[in-house]
């Protein structure tokens, strides 16, 4: 594995590797890897002959109350586990290097972001959706890989590739989940023993609307209510919303049809999860 | 030469070419070529295996006032021009095709626009910088050509390329002058003929600017009189602006140094003439 913290040089390398007829598979993340990221690399391992992975913490992405400063980094843990996928280039630019002046374009993200948890998050997507697209021009992947435990962030990178007519493929990879169906989240360990118990039924909720729509409901509301009846009976979380939309659009649905997503936050003493299951209905 | 509407097929063709390793050569224009156009044209003939040329009035960068539907067209004229000029690829994608949908996604230009002819066209330069970012992507060109006519439009792309890092090279082509110096165009018939002959002086004006800093001017204020003063005294034009910026930035100058940019609009009975120097000092 390589590690590479230049534009100029990453550039050269896929350059070089694209002569050589190679498929590019991208991984990009902010670093301080998990199990998440983990299966993301995994896949590309298998569906490319070049794996290269991004580590950086784009300030551009991050509101002023924010914890830019306080993102968890660990260079170190990060590149052993990099190596152990046998990721080809792992490119780790500094901001210097990714942002050398105040830029003068940047992408705004119009559709898609003013719901779930873009809401609270003003001008979060344009950074994502800005730096996204800096990568893209930089690694030139055929394929990128993005977790649907963010499915809000799939959504955004679903309309940039569709909308800027990115030659990228984007691979959305299943939501990785506990033995209980607890999705897996490195804040999974700051919820409390009787609260991680609870939280179970995040996954139960969404799986119980899922059958009721198998068995005919159609009624966004309705829905809702089931989930949001069941964690606040068997939980002693917060619900911070449960909402129900179009996928990958995210517009309000009066009925439910086509592709959906039903998500959810939901905030326990320390932590605050998210899930969501997204169905594609004929 | 082949005439693509679709960008399924451009995007076909240009990958078979760069497979071959061929370079790519590309001339984004809205139609209705003119002299200006032709010598891009032969400039990207001249540099790169494969030339391609895109004509797409593009609504996007059209104000709500401006003359989007009047904008003038003809594509058997401009088809028999690319053709005479060697053109490989004529992309000539529809508004449905470039823009399906509302798009969700756009490019917000944050530097290089409030001033000059930007000042007077908000949003135009977001428009031009979308669909740019959008051809780029669809014909992955090596070099891609604009004429320094429109020196601000350069310069957003120059930001655009740079800021995004576009894989792509910016060849900004000299203007092209009638012999008397006026810069052409084909808005120069629409001068009354006792206006065409003054016309020359916004180019001799420049000239003089030039002359001036040459022997050691260094103050804006007084190269913008010495120009305002040929133009006001010499012609029966309207001074739209005379402005002397630093390039590609765009940003204010104390002292005349670096590379800069001296720029006026002159508006005469049905005509609104532009013009440009740009200079590169030690």
């Amino acid at each position: 594995m390589k590690v590479i913290t230049t534009i100029k040089e990453i550039n050269e390398e896929i350059v070089k590797q694209k002569g050589l007829g190679k498929s590019i598979g991208f991984v990009p993340t902010m670093g301080f890897l998990h199990e998440g990221h983990l299966t993301l690399i995994k896949k590309a391992r298998l569906e490319n002959d070049i794996v290269v992975i991004s580590i950086f913490v784009n300030p551009l992405q991050f509101g002023p109350t924010e914890d830019y400063a306080d993102y968890p980094r660990d260079f170190e843990r990060d590149h052993a586990l990099a190596e152990s996928e046998q990721v080809d280039y792992l490119f780790y630019p500094s901001v210097e290097e990714m942002y050398p002046n105040e830029p003068s374009v940047r992408v705004t993200v119009q559709e898609r972001t003013d719901v779930l948890c873009g809401k609270s998050r003003p001008g979060h997507f344009d950074g994502v959706a800005t730096v996204i697209t800096k990568l893209f021009n930089m690694v030139m992947p055929d394929k990128a890989y993005f977790g649907k435990k963010d499915a809000q962030q799939v959504a955004v990178i679903d309309g940039l590739i569709a909308d800027f007519n990115f030659p990228v493929e984007l691979i959305p990879v299943d939501i990785v989940r506990e033995q209980d169906g607890l999705a897996k989240s490195s804040r999974n360990v700051n919820l409390l023993p009787e609260e991680r118990i609870q939280a179970a039924v995040l996954y139960k909720s969404l799986a119980a609307a899922k059958e009721a729509i198998d068995q005919g409901e159609q009624n966004p509301s309705r829905l809702i209510e089931l989930i949001s009846g069941m964690i606040t009976s068997e939980t002693n979380g917060q619900i911070d919303y449960v909402e129900i939309f179009s996928y990958p659009r995210l517009k309000p649905l009066e009925k439910i049809e086509g592709s959906i997503i039903i998500a959810l936050a939901v905030k326990f003493t320390k932590v605050r999860l998210i899930d969501n299951f997204i169905i594609h209905l004929d």
